[in-house]
C-alpha cells in the first residue's frame, strides 16, 4: 500500500452529482461480468468494483481478510468476520477509490479487471440468507391495520408497547430487485360467504420496508446479543417490499400469524448500504411511552433518517407516480432493539441473517407504507394522473421503492427495489 | 456390481431384534469419524455405513449418482437429485447390505473403511436446512390449546378445518438429538399484572412432534406441489420436539403467532427414516368434513401408524417416566397436504427444508403430546414414581421422545431425540 494515500471524498471514477452511490457508500453486492462467476463487488456510481480482483493483484492487503473470501456468490464468508476486518476493509476501499491514493487510479491493468460498468454484469442477490425475520415495529402501521383487522378497540393489542412483536418469514423466497412477482393463488373466505375458495388473490399489496444483514462469527444459542452489542452486529440495510395478499392473510392469520399471505415472495435492493455509511445520518427514535424493560434499552439505539418512496407505473402510466414517501426515522422500535429482543431467549444467528422492520407508516395519510392503509382497505382508492384508480395492485403495475439519506451535497441511496405483477397462473 | 446379488431381508451385520434399524430402514444421517469430517451414512443396527467409503470403493455405481456426493458434512446435495436416483442408491445399499450379496460382505478392505461402530463416530445434524416451518395439524392438540389459550367457543378458529395452519420458524436453532436446552429468558406477564416482567421463563414445555424434509432439485418460485406430487418431494421423517415457553408465548403470540417462544430450540432426531421405507405403514388419515377445496385432496395423502413415546428422566427418577403415548396417524391434516398448502401460492422450496407436524395430541388424556395439555395448564400434575410433580419442566428434567413403526417381526423405527434442561443463564 503506497502510503502517502490520503482519504478523500471524491473518487478519481465518475460520479454524478444526484448519484446513491458516491464514495460515501461504496454499498456491497455480487455480481456476475458476461460469462464469468458471481464474485463480490462494491458500487461506486455506474460502476461495479469487483473486489476478487482487487483481492489476487495485491490491493486489498487487511488484516485478517482471507484471501479469496470475495470469490465467492455470496457476501457471508465476509460478514462472519469480526467487525475490526470489515471495518478496516472498507476504509482501504475509500481509500483505493479516493482521487488522492493511486494504488488502483494509476494501475491500468488491474482497472481494467476490477472497474465494470454495471450495465456489463448481472446483479445478484448479495446474501445466502438464513434466517428471515420481519418485524411490525411501526406505531402508525400497527394501529391502522389494528383498526382495520380487528377493530379500533383491539387495534394496538396489549403487548404492542412493550416488545418489538415480529414473525419468522420465508427465506427461500427473498429475491432481488427486479424479479417479475406472480400474483399467487390461495384459500380466501369471500366477503359475507361461509366457506373459503380458491383462486387468484385479489387484495395483492406491497409493504414498504427497510431491513438489515447481521454480520460477525455465528452466535451460539443460548447467547444474547444486548442493544449497544447490535451495532457492532448488523451489517449494513437494504429496501424491503414484503409483498402481502390480504385477502389470504385475513383468513389465515389467526392464531399462528401470516403465512401463505407473505411466502411467495420478499423483494429487496441488491446493494447493500454499509452500517457505517449511514451513521451520519442517525436520529433520535421517537420516545417510548412506556419505558421499555431494560433488556430494550441501550444508548445506541437509533433509526435513520432515510426519506422513502413508493412509486408505481402501470401499463397506462408510464411515468411513475409517487403513492407514499415515509422515512426510517418514524419506525417505534429500532433495528438494534429488534436484534437484542429477537436473542433475548437465546436464538442463535448466523452472518446473512435478514431482519425487516414491518411496513414504515408515517402520521398522516401520504405516508403509509402499503395500499391497505392508503385506500383504507380499499374504501378510498387511489387515482393516477393516467385517470386509473388502484385499490390494490394489478397486473402489469410496477412498483419501485427507493430510499436515501441526504448529506451535505451527497446522497448515500439504496437504488430501488423493484417488482411487476404477472397475472396468475391457470390452476 | 455382481449381477447375482439378490435383494434380502437381513443383512450380514448383526442386528438386535428389537433394534430401531434393521435392513428394512436403512436411515439417512451424517457422521464424523474421530479426527475426521462428517460424511453422510445410513445406520444399520449399531453401525454406521460410511457411504463415501463406499463409493470411493466403487461399490455404489448408481446412474446419476455424483462422485463424492456423501463425502459431504450434510445430506442436501444428494437430496436434490432425482427420486429416481435416490431411490435406486436406496435399492443398491439394501443389495450391498443384505446376507445375499458378496460385494460388500466379502470385501475386508471396504468393510473394514465404511463400517463403523456407532460408538466410534459423532453423529450430526443430517440437514443443513434452509427453511423450517411448523404447522399445527393435530385436531386434538388445536382443540386443546384452543380452548385454553381462548376458551371454548374459540378453540378451533373458523379457518382450521379448512387448511393446515401453520407458520414459519427458525431454521437457526434446530439442533440434534442431545443436545442440552437452556432454559430460555424472556418477557411474560404475570397471572393479573399489568406490566410484563423479564425473567427466565416458568412455563417451559415441550412438542410431540415429527417432521419430514423435502427432496429433488429446487422448486422455481410460482410453481406448486400437489399432494399427489408430494410424494416424490419427501425425503424421509424425523422426530421432532418443538421446545416452547409456554408463558413467553401467550404473551408475545398476537397477532403475529409464536416468535420467542419457540426460537430458543427445535430438536430433531438423526437420522432421517426413507420415505420408502414408512410406506408398508400407510394409514388412512381421520375423514375430513368438510371436505377440503381440491387443491388439498390427492389419493396419496396418508399418514403412517408410528407409535410414539415421550419419557421423563429427572435428577430423582432415573428410570424413564413415560408421560405420554401418541401416533402419527391421528394428524387431521398430512405431510402431503402440508406440502401442498405451502406452495400453493407459488412458495418454492429447497432440498433440506424442514416441515413440522405439530403437536400430535391423540383422543383421550394420556395421548397429549405436551405438558400444556397433559397437566391442562399446570393445573392437574402429573406425579411420578419418585413422587415428584411436574406441571411444566423443571431443570435437570431430560426428555426423550421415541418412535416406531411394528412390522411382521421387526421394527422401522426413529431412535429418539432427547434433550435435558440448563438452567436459565444469570441475566
Amino acid at each position: 500500500m503506497d502510503p502517502t494515500c490520503d482519504p478523500s471524498r471524491a473518487s478519481f471514477l465518475p460520479v454524478a452529482a444526484d448519484s446513491h452511490f458516491p464514495l460515501q457508500n461504496l454499498p456491497w453486492g455480487v455480481v456476475a461480468p458476461t460469462d464469468a462467476a458471481p464474485r463480490c463487488a462494491v458500487r461506486l456510481g455506474d460502476h461495479a468494483i469487483d473486489l476478487a480482483a482487487l483481492q489476487a493483484a495485491g490491493l486489498l492487503a487487511v488484516d485478517g481478510l482471507p484471501g479469496g473470501v470475495f470469490a465467492r456468490p455470496a457476501l457471508n464468508d465476509f460478514m462472519a468476520l469480526p467487525t475490526v476486518v470489515r471495518r478496516a476493509t472498507r476504509a482501504r476501499l475509500s481509500e483505493l477509490l479516493g482521487e488522492g491514493c493511486g494504488d488502483l487510479r494509476d494501475a491500468a491493468n488491474v482497472r481494467d479487471q476490477a472497474i465494470l460498468p454495471l450495465e456489463a454484469v448481472t446483479v445478484h442477490l448479495p446474501v445466502r440468507i438464513g434466517d428471515y425475520t420481519d418485524f411490525y415495529s411501526s406505531r402508525e402501521h400497527a394501529t391502522n391495520v389494528g383498526i382495520m383487522f380487528r377493530g379500533k378497540d383491539n387495534a394496538l393489542m396489549p403487548n404492542w408497547l412493550h416488545l418489538p412483536v415480529g414473525y419468522h418469514g420465508r427465506a427461500s423466497s427473498v429475491v432481488k430487485s427486479g424479479t417479475p412477482i406472480r400474483r399467487p393463488r390461495g384459500q380466501m373466505l369471500p366477503p359475507d360467504a361461509d366457506t373459503p375458495v380458491y383462486g387468484p388473490c385479489r387484495l395483492l399489496d406491497i409493504e414498504l420496508e427497510m431491513g438489515f444483514f447481521t454480520a460477525g462469527p455465528p452466535t451460539q444459542l443460548g447467547s444474547t446479543i444486548s442493544v449497544d452489542e447490535a451495532d457492532d452486529r448488523i451489517f449494513g440495510l437494504v429496501l424491503v417490499n414484503d409483498w402481502s395478499a390480504r385477502d389470504i392473510q385475513k383468513w389465515e392469520y389467526q392464531p399462528l400469524g401470516p403465512f401463505n399471505a407473505k411466502n411467495f415472495a420478499t423483494s429487496i435492493s441488491s446493494w447493500i448500504v454499509p452500517w457505517e455509511a449511514l451513521q451520519p445520518f442517525r436520529a433520535t427514535p421517537p420516545a417510548q411511552d412506556p419505558e421499555p424493560l431494560p433488556y430494550l434499552r441501550g444508548e445506541k439505539s437509533a433509526n435513520f433518517d432515510i426519506a422513502l418512496e413508493v412509486g408505481l407505473t402501470t401499463p397506462a402510466q408510464a411515468d411513475a407516480f409517487t403513492v407514499c414517501r415515509s422515512n426510517h426515522k418514524y419506525l417505534y422500535w429500532t433495528p438494534q432493539q429488534q436484534l437484542a429482543h429477537h436473542t433475548v431467549t437465546g436464538c442463535n444467528f448466523n452472518p446473512g441473517d435478514l431482519l425487516a422492520s414491518g411496513t414504515i407508516s408515517g402520521p398522516d395519510k401520504g405516508s403509509y407504507g402499503s395500499f391497505l392503509e392508503l385506500t383504507w382497505r380499499g374504501t378510498e382508492p387511489i387515482t393516477l394522473p393516467s385517470g386509473e384508480e388502484r385499490k390494490f395492485l394489478q397486473d402489469g403495475d410496477t412498483v419501485a421503492i427507493t430510499g436515501w439519506c441526504q448529506g451535505d451535497g451527497y446522497r448515500v441511496g439504496f437504488g430501488e427495489v423493484t417488482g411487476e405483477i404477472l397475472p396468475a397462473l391457470a390452476g
